[in-house]
This record gives C-alpha cells, sequence and structure tokens, in this order.
C-alpha cells in the first residue's frame, strides 16, 4: 500500500469506529451512520494528516482532526445535495442521503455531523495541547473555513450566481470558499496538532488554498468529461452553473489547475522530505484528470 | 424596566451589533440578519446572563454566550419550521425564514448561525478564561446540547413519533433534548464563565434541565390555549404529536409544569440573593399559561 492508501485506510477505521457507537436514537442513527461510512477519497483527511506528519506529529494524533474535517466535508455535500439546492440523485455512489432516510433525517444528520465534528476537533486539541496553539485557535480556523465567510458562503453564491455573467472573481470567491477553506482548515488543523511555528502554519496554508483550488477546477472538468459511475455521483450537474471549464475550456481549466499546484508546491519548495507526501498529494491532485 | 427587560435590552442589542457586522456576501446576508434579530422571548439568553449575574460574573461578560444560544436557538427553529419537518408558516410574527428567503439559503443560515455561535462560545471562553473551565469543557457542553443525542435528536425523535403511542417516557426524551439540553448547556455556561465550582454548576444544570422540560409544557398548553397572533407562531402544529396536554389534558399539564418549577427552585434554594432572577424566571416560566 502507497502511504496515502494506509492513511486513507486508518481514516476510514476511524471514521466506522465513530460511526459503531454513535449514540443517537432510532431515525436518525441510520443516516449519521451512512454518512459517515459512505466511501470517499478523504482527500480533506488526509491532507491534515500528512501536513501533521511532515511537520513531525504522528498519524494516531491526527486521527480525530482528520475524520473531524471528513464529516465536516460529508455534512456540506449532504445539503449540497437537497432538492433545495442541486437536486442531486446519486452521491458516493449510493443514493444521497435525503432519497435514502428522507430530507428531514437527512438536514438534520448534517447538522448533526458538523456538530460532533467541533466537539472532537476542540476536544482533541484541549488533549494534545500543542503549546503554541489553543483549543480556541483551532476552533477559530475551522469556524471561518465553514461559516458564513466559508463553505457556506461559497455555496450560497454558487447557487444564486447562475443568471450572473462569468465572472472569474465571482468563480474565485465560490470555489476558495466551497472547496479551498475546508483545505486551508484541514491543513491548518495538521500543522497546529504539530506545533507549527506561525510562519510553517501560513506556507502551509498557501500550500492547501492553491490545492484546493485546483481540486476543485479538476472537479469542473471531471464534471464534463467523467461519468457518473466513474465519479459515484450525478454529473452534468454544473450545466447551469459557472465552472471553470466554461470560462477556460477543459484543456485551459487543466492548465490552471497545473499552475496552482505548481503555486502550492512553490509554497512549501523549503521543507523537507517528510514533506515528500504532501507533493505527492499535491500532483495527485494535478493528475485526476488525466 | 424590570431586570430580565434591561438584560433582554442587552442581548436584543448585541444581536443587532452582530447582524449589522456579518461579513456575509449578498444572498446569504439577509437571511441570517432577519434570523438574529427576528424579535423573541430570549429565555436561553436570559438564562445565561442571569445564572452568571447570579454567581458573581457581569452582564457585560456574558453577552457573547447569551448570544450564542439565542444564535443556536434560531438555527433550530429554522430547521424545524421546514417544509420537509413542521412546514410552518409563520414564526415570531413574521413569515418562517423559508419563506421569505426560500428553503436554500434557510438552511445554510440555519447552519452559518450553528456554525459562528460555535467561534463566538469558543473564542470568548478564551478570551475570559474562568480558572476552573477550559473553551473545550465550554464547547463540550454546548456540542452535547445541540448533537445527536441532544436538539437534533429530540427534533428527530419528534418528527418520527407520531404514529406512537402516547408514552411518557418518548415525550420526555423528546423535550429535554429539544428544549431542555439548550436551557442546561445556556445556565452551565453562564456557570462556568462565573467560574463556578463543580457541584454549583450541577445544582444550576439541574435547576435549568427542569425549567426547560416546564417551558416546553407551556409551549404545549399555548400551543392549544392560545391564538397565532398572540404567540406569533403557527398553532395547532402539535395536533399529529405527542404531547404533555394529549397524555394529561390542560389542567394536568399545567399542574406537572408547577412541579418541574418547582423541582427547579428546590435545586437553587441555598443560593443567596443574587440568585433571585433565577427564582423570577422559574415562576414566569410557571405563570406563561395563566
Amino acid at each position: 500500500m502507497t502511504y496515502f492508501d494506509q492513511r486513507r485506510a486508518l481514516i476510514d477505521a476511524h471514521l466506522a469506529e465513530l460511526a459503531a457507537n454513535v449514540p443517537a436514537p432510532g431515525p436518525l442513527l441510520a443516516p449519521i451512520r451512512d454518512a459517515l461510512v459512505s466511501p470517499g477519497k478523504r482527500v480533506r483527511g488526509l491532507l491534515a494528516i500528512a501536513v501533521g506528519e511532515a511537520l513531525g506529529s504522528r498519524a494516531d494524533k491526527l486521527l480525530d482532526a482528520a475524520a473531524a474535517m471528513e464529516m465536516i466535508h460529508a455534512s456540506s455535500l449532504i445539503l449540497d445535495d437537497l432538492p433545495a439546492m442541486d437536486d442531486a440523485v446519486m452521491r458516493r455512489g449510493r443514493p444521497a442521503l435525503h432519497r435514502a432516510h428522507g430530507e428531514d433525517l437527512a438536514i438534520l444528520a448534517s447538522v448533526a455531523l458538523l456538530n460532533h465534528a467541533y466537539g472532537l476537533v476542540s476536544r482533541n486539541h484541549a488533549a494534545l495541547s500543542p503549546r503554541r496553539w489553543s483549543a480556541a485557535d483551532a476552533m477559530q480556523r475551522v469556524v471561518e473555513a465553514v461559516g458564513w465567510d466559508g463553505t457556506i458562503a461559497g455555496e450560497a453564491v454558487d447557487l444564486h450566481s447562475e443568471q450572473s455573467p462569468l465572472d472569474f472573481d465571482t468563480l474565485e470567491f465560490i470555489h476558495s470558499r466551497k472547496t479551498g477553506a475546508l483545505f486551508v482548515a484541514a491543513a491548518a488543523l495538521g500543522a497546529m496538532l504539530a506545533n507549527a511555528d506561525v510562519s510553517t502554519v501560513r506556507r502551509i496554508e498557501i500550500y492547501a488554498k492553491n490545492l484546493g483550488l485546483a481540486f476543485q477546477i479538476t472537479d469542473d472538468v471531471l464534471d464534463v468529461t467523467g461519468t457518473a459511475e466513474q465519479l459515484g455521483k450525478d454529473v452534468g450537474k454544473d450545466e447551469e452553473k459557472l465552472t471553470f471549464v466554461k470560462l477556460a475550456g477543459v484543456e485551459g481549466a487543466r492548465q490552471l489547475a497545473g499552475e496552482l499546484v505548481e503555486t502550492s508546491l512553490a509554497a512549501i519548495a523549503s521543507m523537507r522530505a517528510a514533506a515528500d507526501p504532501l507533493r505527492e498529494l499535491a500532483v495527485m491532485v494535478r493528475d485526476r484528470t488525466r
């Protein structure tokens, strides 16, 4: 197994263990469990772990943060898929959560996952107490990433920008928040848990921000070039939306993703060999549309 | 102005200031502002402040916690009112948020409010740093109150218990979570910010738990005896639901609320005169159906 396959297996096992111990009542249990164990690439969790390990922490100390990032991501996917939002049928190769369990329980499960993720971030950070960063510092990062100037803001503008003319600034606003923000928070959490200094956290955040944007652009490309079977989710859902592909074409979008990955790599160029998985991750993101 | 009118005015002013400074993008701004400033009784915020002041803190140090509790409450009301849940038309004398702004933005605003409340609790607690309680302790209280064994669990069971026979245990499960849990968290936050010791926090929690249940029961009574105009929200929505009124009748429910308020008062009987507003609050809850 490669480094990332091994770490992904750790994250999956951790999520499965969480799922087995959720004290939710009957109606809520199945949707929460389904959301926790639905198969995913775990990019955000891998990012938290790879950053933390690159900066001297250990994978087992990074698992709670990684799981929390995946829970927040899963929570946001549930909302994205709702009839009132993207009205998606399929997600991760399975019926979207509201199709399997009803809208009400899907929404409640989404909020429950977000909520539990906060508890996990805060508790885990307090337990490990890296000298330079408090649990409130960690929380702040995540709250900003998710909040009304983060993922949620990106989703709101995405849903309500369909009528706007194609506009690079709006697109950058949407994607830096919908995808970039949580990448940045995941990487920052990993760095803070490894007790990194301020300037290292800053470099890591630049790496993650550019990687997140590149990831979203390759997602846009795959929405056009991939099949539902390959991707495990509805494709062609972006037809009425602003995307980088519409702005620059498939080749232009690929090129843009490549440039962002270069910027990502430049931000961590001075980091030692332990950061090689971060370089590998960036290349994986660049190459996923090839 | 009475003590509670004064404190309510402080909370309202604090929420209005927050609303004026939300950095959310266009589509999300109006629903978030509407939710922040929609008129409410602010019982949860008042509880946090009254408890904190009773234990020696100052109102201005308790405002962030109070506002956070009101934001979490507002967040949960938005979800409760959705078509997939109670499908309510009116809330706090105004159109329910999804009727005014659409379901998608209502859901996103709800999550944004919850998210910001967490940031507020964590940041405020870290800034004030009461000696006995960490920001992670405060977060833990709130996460448990909201989460998959808290408010969200209560709502899920409430929505899916319509077909069950009338059953006191189920009803107590629902209400202790849907209403009681956030009352307990609000009171615990106030006590922790006042640096109360463990046994005092415990007594305050018993007070709040019983008060929350009493409050919910009086809500059930008002759903039957009040008008939409008086209450500012849909009435008669409980027809298909388990309620204490169905179980015990209007008079029986009133009596039960009275008994819970007595238990509330007993839990804080040994507290000094500074706790008089807590006693007053309990009596106000008891008397709201009279």
